[in-house]
């Protein structure tokens, strides 16, 4: 089956999904879902674009692993690895759930599918060495002191006085195990859902075997990687504001609507994007205009169909 | 492309994928995934057999609702349809990963996909008037005199004096929602992974939406469910036996062999079967061979290639 249209991968944010105000229930994430179904629609009957979908999972590991370290005493807890496949599990079907309602609203042939999906790392990530991204409940000192008996944690204290959390590291994608069959799916017309958290971390052990490892991997990094391997057209970047800005809330404040490589690279140097929030985003969009020459945008979900247009969002090209 | 290889649905045990004596650690996972993939070598190897895989869940969605429920006070538990998303990412990935494995050491270049999979139910099921599944922990009195407050759980008790436990209703599986993306992967050559627990339970709602369900779905009837609308050429059933039996651990217990669709009813009519074991098993396989015509078999995986060559196992015919 030969297909002529361009492709698009949109990373959606957790906020897409999830609202980082909410507590989490089933009601408010299908309503999340919902939302960004509807707001999906004008691109799942587009003519121009096939669309691929990735998702962030920050709050709902979070809420898993919570949920793990709870009834630690009475269940093993899973490995970071499996908890990231169980949010994929969760988060998958409630978006798939909401797309495939808001075709049959709309009248949409199509179907999606949402699958498993494996990224790969290396052992050897100077990030595994270091780890910093916090990840599940806070502890007190003694609990991490009873932890560390027992496991190979590293555990940072929270600046605001909440107690420690575990770090883990978050190491480099260097190539999401499933891209063929994404590719072929979204060829025959399926809407994929994938990569879903960033994609569930493995690495080849000793035996050369694919092997699960205990750490996240920044989902708009795994994104790109994705979108660079299959040559999209375009990658779309979704979050909670509708561009990037230098000197964000301060009275020198810019909106940036247009940034070639260049320019981007210098305000990614400068500081001028968060770490842990637009930092990555803006590192991911780098990455797949220097490899693949072609736009990538930043923006709210809101704004999609504008930015695809250009008359929103923040456009990030060569 | 054109498929000209028979196709075989396998149901894989909960034992195949967790030993019900195991705790349940990843190790324990893992070892018996490799195991399982181990087993499933011939067939994947085969230039007889297209296979699907499908699974169950049991013990593993009885950990996450302990999970969840000792989680309460601090993160919204999940509707059980979630539950059931999260598992198929669990084992699913488990599965897949151990599948990768056995191919790279067999050098067998196939790829496989794990998927997320609703299984549709009919909201006027008579099962909905009468649960009858138990599903996760066991509580006191007391506490379900609390939960009964915010929840409309049905509760029944323990006969050994546990405590109580929730029962759900286990609905009819009427249609798996991704018969046709299985169908489809399976002929261009790829393992297909899903139906995990028995699929994730949904109906379509007063809107006609679809909509999740708390209930859980017998594994092996919605296996036989897709096995029928694919019509497969074979279904067979792992399970931690090697074959069935009448008058099982009695001093006239028979081992079955070879069941015409007549004789196999018979027996069931007769409740030779158990209730939540052999019996919905047995149920399957009737209800696969008369809509098909075809065979199945129940067996142990480690007799699952006799079985195919009419060596091993309980064959269910016409």
């Amino acid at each position: 089956m030969t297909d002529k249209k361009k492709l698009l991968v949109i990373a959606l944010g957790g906020n897409a999904l999830l609202d980082s105000k909410s507590k989490g229930t089933i009601e408010e994430r299908e309503a999340a879902a919902a939302d960004t179904a509807e707001q999906l629609i004008p691109l799942f009957n587009s003519t121009v674009y096939d669309v691929i979908l990735t998702h962030g999972n920050g709050p709902q590991v979070g809420n898993l692993l919570i949920q793990q370290e709870e009834g630690s005493s009475k269940v093993p807890p899973m490995p970071l690895d499996v908890c990231v496949a169980e949010t994929q599990g969760e988060i998958g079907y409630i978006l798939q759930k909401a797309i495939q309602n808001a075709f049959e609203k709309h009248n949409i042939k199509k179907s999606t599918i949402a699958m498993l999906t494996q990224v790969l790392v290396d052992e050897k990530d100077p990030a595994f060495e270091k780890p910093s991204k916090p990840v599940g409940p806070y502890y007190s000192a003694d609990q991490t002191r009873e932890i560390l008996k027992i496991k190979n944690w590293k555990f940072k204290e929270d600046p605001a006085g909440k107690g420690f959390r575990r770090v883990v590291a978050s190491p480099k994608p260097i190539k999401v195990i499933q891209t063929q069959i994404i590719s072929d799916l979204t060829k025959d017309g399926y809407i994929v859902i994938s990569v879903g958290g960033g994609g569930i971390p493995v690495y080849h052990d000793k035996n050369n075997d694919i092997a699960g490892v205990e750490a996240v991997i920044d989902k708009d990094l795994a994104s790109a990687q994705l979108a660079i391997d299959l040559k999209a057209d375009k990658f779309v970047i979704l979050t909670n504001v509708e561009q990037c800005y230098i000197n964000f809330r301060q009275p020198n404040e810019i909106k940036l609507t247009d940034l070639n490589l260049d320019e981007a690279t210098t305000y990614y140097d400068q500081g001028h994007f968060t770490a842990g929030s637009m930092g990555p985003k803006v590192q991911s969009v780098i990455e797949f205009v220097s490899a693949t020459g072609n736009h990538a945008i930043i923006t709210h979900i809101t704004k999609l169909v504008d930015s695809l247009e250009g008359k929103a969002g923040t456009l990030i090209h060569l």
